[in-house]
């Protein structure tokens, strides 16, 4: 009888356990992961599913309707990001260009006058811009500054940055990126869309920001932070998607760059998203074409069409080739190396004299970037314009208010173009189109592809860690093809009788920075590729990201990597460390005290255990007969802390809870449990209780976790690593070794042909099993369990 | 003393174990694994790499050096991969297009004089090339026939099918799509050049094959399975870089389709090897360029260059595009379907009685096909060439012997051209590059298009299956097309208005039956565009993709997993099965007998057990004091097989091995534990001993896994898998629930920084260690385990 109500109390416990979402939150326990900063605003995330049988259960007792209506909502959920999105995306685009539009057409109807008025009015507009940017980011959204994708790649990898994914982070991100790209400054806004994205993604999956008053009930379904992570992952890949139109390569981003786990099913879902983002970017691109969005037009997206240029490509340049790859990697691995110094410096003693000094910081760059840009130009004689090919189609000089090469800035005649003001007093996106184009051989001096890598190169270098949003991609490939530019020059000039276009060098050169700075391969690859809408150079640019990669890699490590690092954001690589070869699971906890739970704890003596550590995870020990002890689960902080919050479970008894009341101990919804991203969930601080329930007891069954994953003392830590990093987990258990082996788990154990009918299950395992509502009380009853039997003789004890 | 020996004896144990790569082999325990057929032929892998501390610390020993040249040679060998498999394209691709072209040469030459005669002479041509295949296979490659996929898949998921990665397979696969290609039937050479490619791979990776004397000890550095499944890996993706002209497609092929587990790491390696093939192809074909490779001209290589064709899609063609996807799953599903019928009973009662069923089956199969290739086009009535359009072209009729569109074939006047010549008496190339074509609107009638569908879906349904090298990749290829270009037919003649191609709902509709069939997505997508050179039609391949998948998966699986299915190789798929939800980890081991070891086992009993049973691991138990037990690790069947078999382990007493003789009891090269990949290692029954061997006695220590990965009894079951999956084990034990926690870990404790020195690992775990050769010693005395202790106390008693 007893046997019976215990069994069914344990059976409560593992079924509340799996109601409650799988997400973890406090402050990080006991380790040193934050050397720098910010201690408390990083904390872990549980990618781990707990699917123990009950929760199973329990999911089927809902129904099939239930699980349709799941899935359903998580593509819904995805449809609505990859709208999201790409609305976002074509906002931004479409501010952007309207904005920088204006304020060229602006300055040049001016020059025509003056020059100096010009010049006043260009640094004054893109101070304002600029200004609101970092204003914006400041006092609103201190989270939106810099790209946000190594922010994403921490809590794709199980770590929560505080602010990363709130709503004010989105606005911030979306209106400080129209401000900084739109006031000129040397950097992108491909960082800030896959930021974006993943904001947006983050608030569907947890049903909107109920700070904003915007979140809908319906919407609440995802309960644990794996099914959050799988749509922020979609977010990124629409981000992508959406800000280089490159569906495909958006996919291969998200899987190769930032996600740190991935299932085959999912790949599905982001791809589905992706093309979302595609087919809403042309609908509203071919909205806008009949002139309604202002400056925007073709000029908007980066999309830099090089399928008209080179058409094939002969040995004797693999040379040159090779020699981008090398720049680009060397090139690229200085940027990394320079971005890390000034931003370790910014962080730790620029920025923390408060946002004033952040605020003068950015202005103070946005003037410079506009004096050089504007100024330069001026020192340059202007070259009398090439003998017009009109098959081309290329202007000389462009016509006013256009986009195109061939700009006339400052010169006497006509008939005159400014090479550097064509890459310099220019949108990046046209300069970088300029750069890229065929059929303009000779069209930059190396004079001024030199003045404009040394300026631009500096220029990026110090303008990235400012507070404002900022990508690397788009100052990546302004300063890869202006090397490549370079190059492509001199092969022009030395291989004369090949059919050889600067564009095509340009391009590689564009790709080996990217290579040799951010270290990707197939995702950028592909990039690339859609970008330029040019298959044909994909072998190229794969040697020469094979090439800038490798040299690269001998330097140091990736742009975002060394921007996690600097933030104390610790990603936990896929590969263990060298060193842990050689040591044992229980060497690195061999400091720690294990502080354990009983089942049943007095309400003073959790508080205190909570309040004497930093833990967020607890053995629970359970005593049997002869002294001896089993580890019955593992209980959370955040779990612990909602109970003592709610009080709703303390009891008088320090005995089991009461069986007959199964239905009653579920006291709590799910939703008690869930902890919103990017907020800090309970501190123990925050709960007060009164001395009455200090005396009361707790018991921990209804909510621990009754397998969590067990590793023997003795093993190798790189296996233990493998077993923690391949499945998300947050919490190992260091057990002595067994004494003796229950049976062996094979392949064919495994398995097990999927059906609908439980009787091919039973045949499998000759379970003796009873309708699917039964299965668990009769399993108890049907199976040995040593756990239980500990349990109901001390029961029988106590009692 | 004593106990100072055994713990070096204990530790010798793990050295040796660590030297013993990780290849498991044997026949399938206990399970039910195949109940079709062939239960002897599939082995399962062990792709887990045992990194335990002593294996670490002897590769430490060994140098960075070592390190530095394994590192080499990986690369290396996917160098060589790269280009082997390149040149095996073209080397297929050169033959498959001379034959052809000499045949179709050879038979219009005839028909100018009498069709009878070119009918009996392509009959011939095509019988003889289909003959030598199938002949090929049935004598000399069995494994080689049909697409190779599935089984590659089953490899990568951990199964080693006997015979598919040997030296004859590779022959046979070549010779064998060269016969089956060139002799028309309706099949491709995609599949073959996949298994090709993973062969290549396979047979560098172990360095060669030692039965045709191609080793090369040099190479042979490969000891582990994990290596392998990487070069395989490497190779898929090479066969299909090869195979489509399409690298980044190849790539994703190997990460989406075949792979079960992915690194980022090996993406880089990949993705190398797919550059070197698409380096190699295209070097070849410049080389070929120059008429020194007979018939073999632009027409060689699947690239169908679309990129003339249609540039814009309007709203409207949503529509007929969407009707496209849902065809495409539907006859996807039903070729699926059909095929998966047609082979079971292949299988099960036609390829029974023999090789000469089978030869005669293939050859009855090409006489028809021929026959209805050169047949039903003399039935049909020739039209009219159109009026000539000199922009694009395209001649009608085309002149002989060369590839286009527009084929003269039993035609009255000179001006007409018979369309359904145009697509069925040709190669299959040409007909899909005629079905993409642009600028060739009302080329085919209705008629010939719904003719040609129902006649070729037929054959490929029945040709699939026979004892021939065979794809699925170009005749889904040419299904699709031709729904699809009969859709845009419709399509054109409905929106008069839209400036409309064909051609383009002929990609569109291969794309969807490609879908519908393999339910592949992301690679498939991007091989589509790769080998059409057109990016414009990215976002309507996804939609249409997405669509007819969706349609299939509501009927049946994929392609590649039917075929996989009742060949036997049952895959681990990456998610759980339903039913793991209600099950614990002992359920499914709960009528197995765990049949364990002694450390010290009498030989005679290690002969019984291993005699008595098909288990390949069996758990070590040590006793200890008061008769407890103690799991001191995994033994694998196969190295007791080589131990049992060398013979030079034996040993009189009962006493644990000699601890003066640490390194003699390494007396085991590491080679003689690895296994060639397919064959068949040691069996129980090839090992003679005589009656003195029989009372001897073996010290297991040496050999053993010490911490294999374990899973408390009532862990539910997907947790198990996920673990199993996930990390590529082959062998849980499954162990009573602990007693006590030793500790924690958590994800701080994994972040070790990465350094050189030890002193910052001894700072982070505070273990006192001496120099790294010591470490192993001091660790042991400094460190308290309750194993060595239990050890030496049975030790002190037995002495």
């Amino acid at each position: 009888m007893l046997s019976n109500q215990l069994h069914n109390g344990l059976e409560t416990a593992k079924l509340l356990w799996s109601r409650i979402p799988n997400s973890e939150d406090g402050e990080v326990d006991g380790g040193s992961l934050l050397r720098n900063s910010n201690r408390n605003t990083v904390e872990s995330l549980d990618y781990e599913v707990i699917e123990n049988y009950a929760y199973r259960e329990e999911q089927a007792q809902r129904g099939k309707l239930y699980v349709g209506y799941y899935v359903a909502v998580k593509w819904f959920l995805a449809l609505l990001t990859g709208i999201g999105t790409g609305l976002a995306a074509v906002f931004i685009n479409i501010s952007v260009e309207n904005f920088a539009g204006w304020k060229f057409a602006l300055t040049f109807s001016i020059i025509q006058r003056s020059y100096f008025a010009g010049f006043v009015i260009y640094v004054l507009i893109n101070l304002i811009l600029v200004f609101s940017s970092v204003y914006i980011v400041t006092h609103f959204a201190p989270a939106a500054a810099g790209s946000g994708i190594p922010e994403i790649k921490g809590y794709l990898n199980g770590l929560d940055i505080h602010g990363i994914l709130l709503f004010r982070t989105l606005i911030g991100k979306i209106f400080g990126s129209i401000g900084s790209v739109g006031g000129g400054l040397a950097l992108g806004k491909e960082g800030p869309l896959v930021h974006t994205g993943a904001c947006i993604a983050s608030l569907l999956g947890q049903g909107g920001s109920s700070k904003y008053h915007l979140s809908s009930r319906w919407l609440q379904v995802f309960k644990s932070d794996r099914d959050r992570r799988d749509l922020v992952t979609c977010g990124c890949a629409a981000g992508v998607a959406a800000a280089f139109r490159a569906p495909v390569g958006g996919v291969l981003f998200a899987l190769e760059e930032v996600t740190s786990w991935w299932r085959s099913q999912l790949m599905w879902r982001v791809f589905f998203t992706s093309a979302i983002v595609a087919v809403v970017v042309r609908t509203a691109m071919g909205w806008c074409k009949s002139g309604k969005c202002g400056h925007f037009g073709s000029g908007g997206f980066i999309i830099w069409d090089t399928s008209d240029g080179q058409e094939d490509y002969s040995f004797e340049e693999l040379l040159p080739m090779a020699v981008i790859g090398v720049i680009g990697g060397l090139l690229g691995a200085l940027f990394n190396q320079l971005t890390f110094h000034i931003t370790y410096w910014r962080r730790n003693y620029l920025h923390k004299k408060g946002n004033r000094v952040k605020i003068i910081e950015a202005c103070l760059i946005s003037v410079i970037t506009s004096a050089i840009s504007f100024g330069l130009p001026l020192l340059r004689k202007c070259n009398p314009c090439p003998e017009s090919d009109h098959d081309s189609g290329i202007e000389c000089p462009r016509p006013p208010g256009m986009y195109g090469n061939y700009v006339n800035f400052y010169c006497g005649k006509d008939k005159e173009y400014n090479d550097l003001a064509t890459i310099f007093f220019n949108t990046q996106d046209d300069a970088i189109r300029n750069l890229f184009s065929a059929k303009t051989i000779h069209e930059f001096s190396a004079q001024s592809l030199l003045t404009f890598l040394v300026m631009f190169y500096t220029l990026a270098v110090v303008t990235f860690g400012t507070a404002v949003p900022a990508g690397q991609f788009v100052p990546g490939i302004m300063i890869g093809s202006t090397y490549g530019r370079l190059v492509g020059m001199f092969v022009v000039n030395f291989y004369k009788n090949l059919n050889v276009e600067e564009g095509t060098y340009a391009l590689l050169g564009a790709a080996s920075f990217l290579g040799g700075s951010m270290r990707m391969t197939v995702s950028l690859c592909v990039i690339m590729v859609e970008i330029t809408n040019n298959l044909k150079l994909l072998p190229l640019i794969m040697l020469v990201l094979l090439i800038s990669k490798a040299v690269g890699d001998a330097f140091n490590e990736g742009f975002y990597e060394q921007q996690a690092r600097l933030k104390g954001i610790a990603l936990l690589e896929s590969r263990p460390k060298y060193q842990m070869r050689n040591m044992m699971a229980k060497e690195v906890c061999r400091n720690q005290k294990v502080v354990s739970f009983p089942r049943i704890v007095k309400v003073a003596d959790a508080v205190s255990i909570l309040q004497s550590n930093l833990h967020n995870g607890f053995p629970v020990i359970d005593h049997v007969r002869n002294g001896e002890t089993l580890v019955i689960g593992l209980v959370l902080r955040s779990h612990l802390l909602v109970l003592l919050q709610s009080k709703v479970d303390f009891q008088h008894s320090p005995l089991p809870c009461d069986p007959a009341g199964v239905s009653k101990s579920i006291r709590h919804n799910f939703s008690e449990f869930v902890k919103p991203v990017s907020s800090k969930g309970i501190s123990i601080e925050d709960i007060h209780l009164s001395s009455d329930d200090l005396e009361m007891y707790i018991d921990l069954a209804p909510v621990l976790n009754p397998s969590p994953y067990v590793v023997p003392e003795d093993m190798s830590l790189t296996k233990v690593y493998n077993l923690f990093r391949q499945l998300g987990l947050r919490h190992i258990f260091v057990v002595p070794r067994a004494s003796r082996v229950v049976g062996m788990i094979t392949r064919e154990d495994l398995l097990i042909e999927d059906s609908e009918d439980p009787a091919s299950v039973e045949l499998h395992s000759t379970s003796v099993r009873g309708h699917r509502q039964y299965s668990m009380i009769s399993r108890n009853v049907d199976v040995e369990r040593p756990l239980l039997n500990g349990l109901l003789l001390q029961d029988h004890m106590l009692g």
